[in-house]
Protein backbone atom coordinates (compact mmCIF):
# COMPACT_ATOMS: atom_id res chain seq x y z
CA UNK A 1 0.00 0.00 0.00
CA UNK A 2 1.00 3.42 0.09
CA UNK A 3 0.59 5.87 2.84
CA UNK A 4 0.73 9.42 3.47
CA UNK A 5 -0.32 11.90 5.94
CA UNK A 6 -0.86 15.20 6.29
CA UNK A 7 -1.88 17.91 8.98
CA UNK A 8 -4.61 20.46 8.28
CA UNK A 9 -6.13 22.93 10.57
CA UNK A 10 -9.91 23.14 11.25
CA UNK A 11 -11.26 26.52 10.62
CA UNK A 12 -14.69 27.87 12.22
CA UNK A 13 -15.78 27.97 8.80
CA UNK A 14 -16.15 24.11 8.42
CA UNK A 15 -18.13 23.49 12.37
CA UNK A 16 -21.93 24.04 12.17
CA UNK A 17 -24.09 24.56 15.41
CA UNK A 18 -23.56 21.76 17.02
CA UNK A 19 -20.15 22.99 18.17
CA UNK A 20 -18.15 20.02 15.44
CA UNK A 21 -16.94 19.73 11.75
CA UNK A 22 -20.07 19.77 9.54
CA UNK A 23 -20.07 15.92 8.09
CA UNK A 24 -19.99 17.04 4.66
CA UNK A 25 -16.69 19.14 5.46
CA UNK A 26 -14.65 16.04 5.85
CA UNK A 27 -15.01 15.25 1.93
CA UNK A 28 -13.08 18.24 1.63
CA UNK A 29 -10.71 16.65 4.23
CA UNK A 30 -10.35 13.87 1.94
CA UNK A 31 -9.57 15.86 -1.29
CA UNK A 32 -6.59 17.91 0.87
CA UNK A 33 -5.43 14.21 1.80
CA UNK A 34 -5.63 12.87 -1.95
CA UNK A 35 -3.94 15.97 -3.73
CA UNK A 36 -1.52 15.49 -0.65
CA UNK A 37 -1.06 11.72 -1.67
CA UNK A 38 -0.55 12.24 -5.44
CA UNK A 39 2.28 15.26 -4.66
CA UNK A 40 4.37 12.97 -2.43
CA UNK A 41 3.98 10.24 -5.11
CA UNK A 42 5.24 12.59 -7.59
CA UNK A 43 2.62 12.83 -9.83
CA UNK A 44 0.37 15.95 -9.03
CA UNK A 45 -2.88 16.11 -9.56
CA UNK A 46 -2.27 19.24 -12.36
CA UNK A 47 0.20 16.61 -14.23
CA UNK A 48 -2.41 14.53 -15.04
CA UNK A 49 -5.05 17.32 -15.88
CA UNK A 50 -2.10 18.37 -18.24
CA UNK A 51 -2.62 14.62 -19.73
CA UNK A 52 -6.63 15.45 -20.48
CA UNK A 53 -6.89 13.19 -17.83
CA UNK A 54 -9.33 13.97 -14.78
CA UNK A 55 -10.45 12.01 -11.82
CA UNK A 56 -14.02 12.59 -11.18
CA UNK A 57 -16.00 11.14 -8.15
CA UNK A 58 -18.00 8.10 -8.77
CA UNK A 59 -17.93 7.07 -4.86
CA UNK A 60 -17.45 8.39 -1.56
CA UNK A 61 -18.35 7.35 2.11
CA UNK A 62 -17.62 8.20 5.60
CA UNK A 63 -18.26 6.93 8.84
CA UNK A 64 -17.87 9.54 12.34
CA UNK A 65 -16.58 8.32 15.64
CA UNK A 66 -15.54 11.29 17.19
CA UNK A 67 -16.37 14.63 16.07
CA UNK A 68 -13.33 16.86 14.70
CA UNK A 69 -13.49 20.18 16.48
CA UNK A 70 -12.67 23.74 15.54
CA UNK A 71 -8.90 25.06 15.89
CA UNK A 72 -7.58 21.19 16.39
CA UNK A 73 -4.75 20.70 14.38
CA UNK A 74 -5.98 17.01 12.47
CA UNK A 75 -4.45 14.43 10.60
CA UNK A 76 -5.45 13.69 7.19
CA UNK A 77 -3.90 9.44 6.27
CA UNK A 78 -4.95 8.90 2.49
CA UNK A 79 -4.51 5.01 1.77
CA UNK A 80 -3.88 3.45 -1.46
CA UNK A 81 -4.44 -0.51 -1.29
CA UNK A 82 -4.38 -1.45 -4.81
CA UNK A 83 -3.16 -0.79 -8.13
CA UNK A 84 -5.72 0.99 -9.82
CA UNK A 85 -7.99 -0.20 -13.15
CA UNK A 86 -10.14 2.14 -14.94
CA UNK A 87 -10.98 3.24 -11.52
CA UNK A 88 -8.74 4.68 -7.64
CA UNK A 89 -10.08 3.89 -4.90
CA UNK A 90 -7.86 6.10 -2.25
CA UNK A 91 -9.09 5.64 1.59
CA UNK A 92 -8.69 7.88 4.63
CA UNK A 93 -8.58 8.38 8.24
CA UNK A 94 -8.77 11.50 9.29
CA UNK A 95 -6.37 11.68 13.32
CA UNK A 96 -6.66 13.95 16.20
CA UNK A 97 -4.35 13.25 18.63
CA UNK A 98 -4.06 9.12 18.23
CA UNK A 99 -7.95 8.96 18.26
CA UNK A 100 -9.21 8.11 14.83
CA UNK A 101 -11.98 10.61 14.31
CA UNK A 102 -12.96 9.33 11.15
CA UNK A 103 -12.61 7.23 8.18
CA UNK A 104 -13.75 6.34 4.80
CA UNK A 105 -13.38 6.40 0.87
CA UNK A 106 -13.46 7.60 -2.27
CA UNK A 107 -13.25 5.82 -5.91
CA UNK A 108 -12.62 7.88 -8.72
CA UNK A 109 -12.80 6.82 -12.49
CA UNK A 110 -10.01 8.02 -14.95
CA UNK A 111 -11.69 10.14 -17.62
CA UNK A 112 -10.15 11.74 -20.64
CA UNK A 113 -11.00 15.15 -20.24
CA UNK A 114 -11.09 15.85 -24.15
CA UNK A 115 -13.39 12.97 -25.09
CA UNK A 116 -14.90 12.73 -21.65
CA UNK A 117 -14.52 9.07 -21.99
CA UNK A 118 -13.55 6.38 -19.28
CA UNK A 119 -9.51 6.05 -19.70
CA UNK A 120 -7.14 3.96 -18.84
CA UNK A 121 -4.60 5.78 -16.13
CA UNK A 122 -1.66 6.91 -18.06
CA UNK A 123 1.21 4.28 -18.00
CA UNK A 124 3.44 6.17 -16.00
CA UNK A 125 1.15 6.96 -13.12
CA UNK A 126 1.12 3.37 -13.35
CA UNK A 127 4.79 2.50 -12.64
CA UNK A 128 5.08 5.46 -10.32
CA UNK A 129 2.38 3.59 -8.48
CA UNK A 130 3.69 -0.26 -8.58
CA UNK A 131 6.64 1.10 -7.84
CA UNK A 132 5.38 2.43 -4.71
CA UNK A 133 2.92 -0.23 -3.83
CA UNK A 134 5.10 -2.52 -2.59
CA UNK A 135 6.50 -0.71 0.93
CA UNK A 136 4.95 -0.19 4.05
CA UNK A 137 6.54 3.51 3.73
CA UNK A 138 4.73 6.93 5.34
CA UNK A 139 5.40 9.51 3.01
CA UNK A 140 5.44 12.76 5.24
CA UNK B 1 -41.96 4.21 3.93
CA UNK B 2 -42.33 7.82 3.92
CA UNK B 3 -40.91 9.88 0.99
CA UNK B 4 -40.79 13.57 0.60
CA UNK B 5 -39.50 16.06 -2.57
CA UNK B 6 -37.74 19.25 -2.76
CA UNK B 7 -36.71 20.99 -5.18
CA UNK B 8 -32.80 22.72 -4.89
CA UNK B 9 -31.31 25.25 -6.89
CA UNK B 10 -27.48 24.45 -8.00
CA UNK B 11 -25.51 27.66 -7.16
CA UNK B 12 -22.10 28.96 -8.95
CA UNK B 13 -20.85 28.33 -5.52
CA UNK B 14 -21.55 24.88 -5.87
CA UNK B 15 -19.55 23.82 -8.63
CA UNK B 16 -15.84 23.30 -8.85
CA UNK B 17 -13.37 24.13 -11.91
CA UNK B 18 -14.63 21.13 -13.64
CA UNK B 19 -17.58 22.79 -14.11
CA UNK B 20 -19.92 20.50 -12.17
CA UNK B 21 -21.02 20.15 -8.39
CA UNK B 22 -18.19 19.58 -6.55
CA UNK B 23 -18.92 16.37 -4.78
CA UNK B 24 -18.86 17.50 -1.02
CA UNK B 25 -21.86 19.67 -1.90
CA UNK B 26 -24.15 16.62 -2.59
CA UNK B 27 -24.02 16.50 1.34
CA UNK B 28 -25.43 19.74 1.62
CA UNK B 29 -28.46 18.66 -0.69
CA UNK B 30 -29.03 15.60 1.16
CA UNK B 31 -29.34 18.09 4.30
CA UNK B 32 -31.67 19.77 2.98
CA UNK B 33 -33.90 17.10 1.47
CA UNK B 34 -33.46 15.35 4.90
CA UNK B 35 -34.64 18.87 7.04
CA UNK B 36 -37.74 19.07 4.28
CA UNK B 37 -38.43 15.84 5.57
CA UNK B 38 -38.79 15.85 8.77
CA UNK B 39 -40.65 19.30 8.00
CA UNK B 40 -43.49 17.56 6.23
CA UNK B 41 -43.82 14.74 8.34
CA UNK B 42 -44.42 17.14 10.69
CA UNK B 43 -41.31 17.25 13.45
CA UNK B 44 -38.79 19.61 12.37
CA UNK B 45 -35.49 19.08 13.18
CA UNK B 46 -35.83 22.47 15.54
CA UNK B 47 -38.37 20.54 17.53
CA UNK B 48 -36.15 17.92 18.05
CA UNK B 49 -33.48 19.98 19.27
CA UNK B 50 -35.96 21.87 21.86
CA UNK B 51 -36.36 17.95 23.29
CA UNK B 52 -32.89 17.92 23.68
CA UNK B 53 -32.35 15.51 20.78
CA UNK B 54 -29.59 15.83 18.36
CA UNK B 55 -29.21 13.78 15.44
CA UNK B 56 -25.00 13.96 14.63
CA UNK B 57 -24.29 12.05 11.30
CA UNK B 58 -22.54 8.61 12.11
CA UNK B 59 -22.33 7.50 8.39
CA UNK B 60 -22.70 9.29 4.83
CA UNK B 61 -22.56 7.58 1.56
CA UNK B 62 -23.09 8.78 -1.80
CA UNK B 63 -22.74 7.48 -5.20
CA UNK B 64 -22.27 9.86 -8.31
CA UNK B 65 -24.07 9.25 -11.84
CA UNK B 66 -24.28 12.29 -13.89
CA UNK B 67 -22.99 15.46 -12.65
CA UNK B 68 -25.35 18.41 -11.55
CA UNK B 69 -24.67 21.53 -13.02
CA UNK B 70 -24.90 25.31 -12.48
CA UNK B 71 -28.25 26.82 -12.74
CA UNK B 72 -29.83 23.25 -12.83
CA UNK B 73 -33.33 22.91 -10.51
CA UNK B 74 -32.50 19.82 -9.36
CA UNK B 75 -35.07 17.07 -7.38
CA UNK B 76 -34.06 16.18 -3.90
CA UNK B 77 -35.66 12.97 -2.92
CA UNK B 78 -35.62 11.85 0.48
CA UNK B 79 -36.79 8.17 1.62
CA UNK B 80 -37.37 6.63 5.36
CA UNK B 81 -37.40 2.65 4.39
CA UNK B 82 -37.21 1.53 8.10
CA UNK B 83 -38.66 2.42 11.54
CA UNK B 84 -35.62 4.53 13.33
CA UNK B 85 -34.08 2.39 17.26
CA UNK B 86 -31.48 4.32 18.16
CA UNK B 87 -30.43 5.29 15.24
CA UNK B 88 -32.15 6.38 11.77
CA UNK B 89 -31.41 5.94 7.99
CA UNK B 90 -32.30 8.12 5.32
CA UNK B 91 -31.65 7.61 1.67
CA UNK B 92 -31.49 9.89 -1.15
CA UNK B 93 -31.89 10.43 -4.89
CA UNK B 94 -30.82 13.58 -6.82
CA UNK B 95 -33.06 14.31 -10.14
CA UNK B 96 -32.48 16.67 -12.81
CA UNK B 97 -35.21 16.44 -15.28
CA UNK B 98 -36.13 12.48 -14.46
CA UNK B 99 -32.21 11.61 -14.58
CA UNK B 100 -30.73 10.54 -11.67
CA UNK B 101 -27.97 12.23 -10.73
CA UNK B 102 -26.85 10.84 -7.25
CA UNK B 103 -27.89 8.97 -4.75
CA UNK B 104 -27.30 7.87 -1.62
CA UNK B 105 -27.81 7.66 2.46
CA UNK B 106 -26.78 9.05 6.00
CA UNK B 107 -27.10 7.47 9.46
CA UNK B 108 -27.52 9.72 12.41
CA UNK B 109 -27.55 8.47 15.91
CA UNK B 110 -30.32 9.56 18.09
CA UNK B 111 -28.19 11.98 21.37
CA UNK B 112 -29.48 12.85 24.07
CA UNK B 113 -27.62 16.36 24.14
CA UNK B 114 -27.47 17.33 27.82
CA UNK B 115 -25.73 13.83 28.34
CA UNK B 116 -24.16 13.82 25.49
CA UNK B 117 -25.46 10.00 25.32
CA UNK B 118 -27.53 7.75 22.91
CA UNK B 119 -31.14 8.29 23.05
CA UNK B 120 -34.34 6.26 21.83
CA UNK B 121 -36.28 8.44 20.09
CA UNK B 122 -39.25 10.63 21.23
CA UNK B 123 -42.39 8.63 21.59
CA UNK B 124 -44.62 11.25 19.61
CA UNK B 125 -41.92 11.40 16.93
CA UNK B 126 -41.60 7.24 16.27
CA UNK B 127 -45.83 7.69 16.72
CA UNK B 128 -45.51 9.96 13.59
CA UNK B 129 -43.33 7.68 11.62
CA UNK B 130 -45.47 4.80 12.28
CA UNK B 131 -48.52 6.42 11.07
CA UNK B 132 -46.37 7.57 7.89
CA UNK B 133 -44.52 4.60 7.06
CA UNK B 134 -47.10 2.68 5.71
CA UNK B 135 -48.36 4.84 3.25
CA UNK B 136 -46.48 5.05 -0.55
CA UNK B 137 -47.40 8.81 -0.64
CA UNK B 138 -45.45 11.65 -1.42
CA UNK B 139 -45.49 14.48 0.55
CA UNK B 140 -44.70 17.43 -1.67
CA UNK C 1 -33.94 50.56 -10.00
CA UNK C 2 -34.35 47.00 -10.08
CA UNK C 3 -35.49 45.45 -6.76
CA UNK C 4 -35.97 41.43 -6.54
CA UNK C 5 -37.31 39.04 -3.74
CA UNK C 6 -35.89 35.50 -3.01
CA UNK C 7 -36.65 33.30 -0.68
CA UNK C 8 -34.17 30.83 0.72
CA UNK C 9 -34.04 28.11 3.68
CA UNK C 10 -30.89 28.44 6.25
CA UNK C 11 -29.07 25.26 6.05
CA UNK C 12 -27.00 23.41 8.91
CA UNK C 13 -24.36 23.41 6.45
CA UNK C 14 -24.02 27.13 6.58
CA UNK C 15 -23.79 28.08 10.44
CA UNK C 16 -20.87 27.65 12.63
CA UNK C 17 -20.22 26.52 16.08
CA UNK C 18 -22.05 30.24 17.59
CA UNK C 19 -25.01 29.15 16.57
CA UNK C 20 -25.62 31.40 13.58
CA UNK C 21 -24.84 31.50 9.90
CA UNK C 22 -20.92 32.08 9.33
CA UNK C 23 -20.01 35.31 7.68
CA UNK C 24 -18.76 33.94 4.35
CA UNK C 25 -22.00 31.93 3.35
CA UNK C 26 -23.88 35.31 3.05
CA UNK C 27 -22.04 35.69 -0.40
CA UNK C 28 -23.89 32.82 -1.47
CA UNK C 29 -26.86 34.14 -0.47
CA UNK C 30 -25.91 37.20 -1.98
CA UNK C 31 -25.02 34.71 -5.26
CA UNK C 32 -28.44 33.18 -4.90
CA UNK C 33 -30.30 36.95 -4.82
CA UNK C 34 -28.17 37.66 -8.42
CA UNK C 35 -28.97 34.61 -10.54
CA UNK C 36 -32.66 35.42 -9.56
CA UNK C 37 -31.59 38.80 -10.37
CA UNK C 38 -30.66 37.82 -13.88
CA UNK C 39 -33.59 35.39 -14.57
CA UNK C 40 -36.51 37.62 -13.29
CA UNK C 41 -35.24 40.35 -15.99
CA UNK C 42 -35.37 37.58 -18.51
CA UNK C 43 -31.26 36.91 -18.60
CA UNK C 44 -30.37 34.29 -16.92
CA UNK C 45 -26.30 34.28 -16.55
CA UNK C 46 -26.01 31.31 -18.48
CA UNK C 47 -27.24 33.44 -21.51
CA UNK C 48 -24.46 35.73 -20.65
CA UNK C 49 -21.94 33.00 -20.57
CA UNK C 50 -23.27 31.60 -24.14
CA UNK C 51 -22.64 35.44 -25.44
CA UNK C 52 -18.62 34.13 -23.63
CA UNK C 53 -19.21 37.17 -21.22
CA UNK C 54 -18.40 36.06 -18.11
CA UNK C 55 -18.81 38.49 -14.47
CA UNK C 56 -15.66 37.93 -11.82
CA UNK C 57 -16.12 39.45 -8.73
CA UNK C 58 -13.76 42.02 -7.90
CA UNK C 59 -15.25 43.89 -4.76
CA UNK C 60 -17.53 42.42 -2.36
CA UNK C 61 -18.85 43.97 0.79
CA UNK C 62 -20.82 42.48 3.72
CA UNK C 63 -22.38 44.38 7.04
CA UNK C 64 -23.25 42.23 9.66
CA UNK C 65 -26.43 43.33 12.11
CA UNK C 66 -28.70 40.18 13.21
CA UNK C 67 -27.39 36.82 12.76
CA UNK C 68 -29.11 34.45 10.76
CA UNK C 69 -30.18 31.43 12.03
CA UNK C 70 -30.76 27.79 11.00
CA UNK C 71 -34.17 27.15 9.32
CA UNK C 72 -35.17 30.26 9.02
CA UNK C 73 -36.33 31.12 5.62
CA UNK C 74 -34.76 34.31 5.21
CA UNK C 75 -35.29 36.83 2.30
CA UNK C 76 -32.40 37.86 -0.04
CA UNK C 77 -33.55 41.48 -1.96
CA UNK C 78 -31.22 41.93 -4.81
CA UNK C 79 -30.79 45.84 -6.09
CA UNK C 80 -29.38 47.31 -9.37
CA UNK C 81 -29.15 51.29 -8.68
CA UNK C 82 -27.24 52.03 -11.84
CA UNK C 83 -27.18 51.25 -15.81
CA UNK C 84 -24.25 49.02 -15.56
CA UNK C 85 -20.70 50.70 -18.14
CA UNK C 86 -17.84 48.26 -17.87
CA UNK C 87 -19.42 47.55 -14.38
CA UNK C 88 -22.19 46.46 -12.76
CA UNK C 89 -23.31 46.96 -9.10
CA UNK C 90 -25.36 45.13 -7.18
CA UNK C 91 -26.56 45.79 -3.36
CA UNK C 92 -28.31 43.33 -1.38
CA UNK C 93 -30.64 43.02 1.81
CA UNK C 94 -31.42 39.86 3.54
CA UNK C 95 -34.27 39.97 6.03
CA UNK C 96 -36.06 37.51 8.55
CA UNK C 97 -39.48 38.52 9.10
CA UNK C 98 -39.28 42.26 8.51
CA UNK C 99 -35.70 42.35 10.25
CA UNK C 100 -32.56 43.65 8.34
CA UNK C 101 -29.80 40.53 9.03
CA UNK C 102 -27.69 42.23 6.66
CA UNK C 103 -26.69 43.89 3.52
CA UNK C 104 -23.69 44.68 1.29
CA UNK C 105 -22.96 44.72 -2.17
CA UNK C 106 -21.10 42.85 -5.04
CA UNK C 107 -19.13 44.54 -7.89
CA UNK C 108 -18.64 42.72 -11.10
CA UNK C 109 -16.77 43.58 -14.72
CA UNK C 110 -17.54 41.98 -17.56
CA UNK C 111 -15.17 40.02 -19.14
CA UNK C 112 -14.98 38.53 -22.57
CA UNK C 113 -14.48 34.51 -21.50
CA UNK C 114 -12.37 34.04 -25.00
CA UNK C 115 -9.87 37.17 -25.21
CA UNK C 116 -10.32 37.37 -21.11
CA UNK C 117 -10.52 40.86 -21.37
CA UNK C 118 -12.86 43.22 -19.86
CA UNK C 119 -15.91 43.69 -22.22
CA UNK C 120 -18.89 46.44 -22.63
CA UNK C 121 -22.31 44.70 -21.87
CA UNK C 122 -23.88 43.26 -24.63
CA UNK C 123 -26.50 45.71 -26.07
CA UNK C 124 -29.60 43.82 -25.58
CA UNK C 125 -28.21 43.28 -21.73
CA UNK C 126 -27.98 46.84 -21.39
CA UNK C 127 -31.75 47.71 -23.31
CA UNK C 128 -33.42 45.28 -20.92
CA UNK C 129 -31.67 46.95 -17.43
CA UNK C 130 -32.85 50.42 -19.66
CA UNK C 131 -36.19 49.47 -20.40
CA UNK C 132 -36.48 48.01 -16.18
CA UNK C 133 -34.61 50.35 -14.19
CA UNK C 134 -37.16 53.62 -14.62
CA UNK C 135 -40.00 51.71 -12.47
CA UNK C 136 -39.82 50.89 -9.14
CA UNK C 137 -41.59 47.56 -9.60
CA UNK C 138 -40.47 44.56 -7.14
CA UNK C 139 -40.52 41.37 -9.26
CA UNK C 140 -41.18 38.50 -7.53
CA UNK D 1 1.07 47.47 13.33
CA UNK D 2 1.17 43.65 13.84
CA UNK D 3 1.98 41.14 10.88
CA UNK D 4 1.38 37.48 10.53
CA UNK D 5 1.67 35.59 7.68
CA UNK D 6 0.69 31.57 6.83
CA UNK D 7 0.58 29.76 3.73
CA UNK D 8 -2.45 27.71 2.43
CA UNK D 9 -3.43 25.67 -0.06
CA UNK D 10 -6.19 25.98 -2.34
CA UNK D 11 -7.86 23.53 -3.04
CA UNK D 12 -10.27 22.09 -5.74
CA UNK D 13 -13.69 22.78 -3.25
CA UNK D 14 -12.30 26.26 -2.87
CA UNK D 15 -13.06 26.43 -7.17
CA UNK D 16 -15.89 27.07 -8.90
CA UNK D 17 -16.74 26.69 -12.56
CA UNK D 18 -14.66 29.83 -13.69
CA UNK D 19 -11.91 28.16 -13.27
CA UNK D 20 -10.70 30.18 -10.38
CA UNK D 21 -11.51 30.34 -6.66
CA UNK D 22 -14.90 31.38 -5.55
CA UNK D 23 -15.25 34.71 -4.10
CA UNK D 24 -16.79 33.52 -0.87
CA UNK D 25 -14.20 31.31 -0.41
CA UNK D 26 -11.77 34.09 0.35
CA UNK D 27 -13.50 34.98 3.57
CA UNK D 28 -12.52 31.83 4.78
CA UNK D 29 -8.67 32.35 3.95
CA UNK D 30 -9.09 35.52 5.97
CA UNK D 31 -9.76 33.59 9.01
CA UNK D 32 -7.27 31.42 7.83
CA UNK D 33 -5.08 34.18 8.89
CA UNK D 34 -7.01 35.90 11.57
CA UNK D 35 -6.68 32.55 13.98
CA UNK D 36 -2.65 32.21 12.57
CA UNK D 37 -2.64 35.79 14.08
CA UNK D 38 -4.02 35.39 17.29
CA UNK D 39 -1.90 32.47 18.18
CA UNK D 40 1.22 33.84 17.27
CA UNK D 41 0.85 37.04 19.25
CA UNK D 42 -0.12 34.26 21.91
CA UNK D 43 -3.96 34.34 21.87
CA UNK D 44 -5.53 32.15 20.30
CA UNK D 45 -9.35 32.51 19.82
CA UNK D 46 -10.01 29.58 22.18
CA UNK D 47 -8.05 31.12 24.54
CA UNK D 48 -11.04 34.52 24.02
CA UNK D 49 -13.85 32.01 24.02
CA UNK D 50 -12.68 30.79 27.77
CA UNK D 51 -12.87 33.91 29.20
CA UNK D 52 -16.84 34.46 27.34
CA UNK D 53 -15.40 36.99 24.95
CA UNK D 54 -16.29 35.88 20.93
CA UNK D 55 -15.59 38.33 17.96
CA UNK D 56 -18.85 38.10 16.01
CA UNK D 57 -18.02 39.59 12.06
CA UNK D 58 -19.93 43.11 11.92
CA UNK D 59 -18.39 44.01 8.13
CA UNK D 60 -16.50 42.31 5.82
CA UNK D 61 -14.86 43.37 2.55
CA UNK D 62 -12.75 42.06 -0.46
CA UNK D 63 -11.41 43.44 -3.43
CA UNK D 64 -10.28 40.61 -6.06
CA UNK D 65 -6.79 41.57 -8.53
CA UNK D 66 -5.92 38.25 -10.15
CA UNK D 67 -7.85 35.32 -9.44
CA UNK D 68 -6.17 32.55 -6.84
CA UNK D 69 -6.03 29.04 -8.41
CA UNK D 70 -6.57 25.07 -7.54
CA UNK D 71 -2.84 24.06 -5.85
CA UNK D 72 -1.23 27.19 -5.78
CA UNK D 73 -0.45 27.60 -2.16
CA UNK D 74 -1.12 31.20 -1.61
CA UNK D 75 0.28 33.35 1.37
CA UNK D 76 -1.99 35.06 3.59
CA UNK D 77 -1.17 38.63 5.13
CA UNK D 78 -2.83 39.29 7.91
CA UNK D 79 -2.14 42.78 9.28
CA UNK D 80 -3.63 45.19 12.60
CA UNK D 81 -3.07 48.75 12.50
CA UNK D 82 -5.05 50.21 15.62
CA UNK D 83 -5.38 49.31 18.94
CA UNK D 84 -9.15 47.84 19.50
CA UNK D 85 -11.90 49.44 20.89
CA UNK D 86 -14.76 47.98 21.35
CA UNK D 87 -14.17 46.78 17.95
CA UNK D 88 -11.08 45.18 16.19
CA UNK D 89 -10.37 45.45 12.37
CA UNK D 90 -7.82 43.62 10.88
CA UNK D 91 -6.42 43.85 7.29
CA UNK D 92 -5.73 41.03 5.05
CA UNK D 93 -3.82 40.31 1.63
CA UNK D 94 -3.34 37.23 -0.49
CA UNK D 95 -0.25 36.70 -2.32
CA UNK D 96 0.71 34.09 -4.72
CA UNK D 97 4.29 34.31 -5.54
CA UNK D 98 4.91 37.84 -4.93
CA UNK D 99 1.65 38.52 -7.13
CA UNK D 100 -1.80 40.32 -5.15
CA UNK D 101 -4.50 38.22 -5.33
CA UNK D 102 -6.75 39.88 -3.07
CA UNK D 103 -7.03 42.25 -0.03
CA UNK D 104 -9.32 43.19 2.45
CA UNK D 105 -10.27 43.19 5.78
CA UNK D 106 -13.12 42.48 8.51
CA UNK D 107 -14.28 44.63 11.62
CA UNK D 108 -15.44 42.53 15.05
CA UNK D 109 -16.81 43.32 17.90
CA UNK D 110 -16.26 42.30 21.18
CA UNK D 111 -19.10 40.06 22.68
CA UNK D 112 -19.69 38.98 26.40
CA UNK D 113 -21.04 35.35 25.31
CA UNK D 114 -22.81 35.05 28.81
CA UNK D 115 -24.97 38.11 28.59
CA UNK D 116 -24.49 38.69 24.59
CA UNK D 117 -23.84 42.25 25.02
CA UNK D 118 -20.82 44.26 23.18
CA UNK D 119 -17.37 44.20 25.82
CA UNK D 120 -14.07 45.52 26.29
CA UNK D 121 -11.42 43.46 25.24
CA UNK D 122 -9.70 41.92 28.01
CA UNK D 123 -6.92 43.99 29.78
CA UNK D 124 -4.24 40.77 29.06
CA UNK D 125 -5.43 41.27 25.22
CA UNK D 126 -5.01 44.86 24.93
CA UNK D 127 -1.83 44.58 27.07
CA UNK D 128 -0.58 41.91 24.49
CA UNK D 129 -1.86 44.08 20.93
CA UNK D 130 0.14 47.40 23.01
CA UNK D 131 3.32 45.42 23.37
CA UNK D 132 3.36 44.29 19.57
CA UNK D 133 1.66 46.46 18.03
CA UNK D 134 4.63 49.34 18.28
CA UNK D 135 6.81 46.87 15.72
CA UNK D 136 7.31 46.38 12.13
CA UNK D 137 8.14 42.62 13.08
CA UNK D 138 6.58 39.78 10.99
CA UNK D 139 5.67 36.85 12.83
CA UNK D 140 6.42 33.87 10.59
Amino acid sequence: MIKTEIKYKVLYAHTDQMGVVYYGRYFEYFEAGRNDMLYKIGYPYPVLEKKNIILPVIESYCRYYTPAKYDQEITIISILYDIPTVRIKINYEIYFENNLLADGFTVHSFVNSEKMKPSRPPEDFLEIIKRNIKSDEIFI
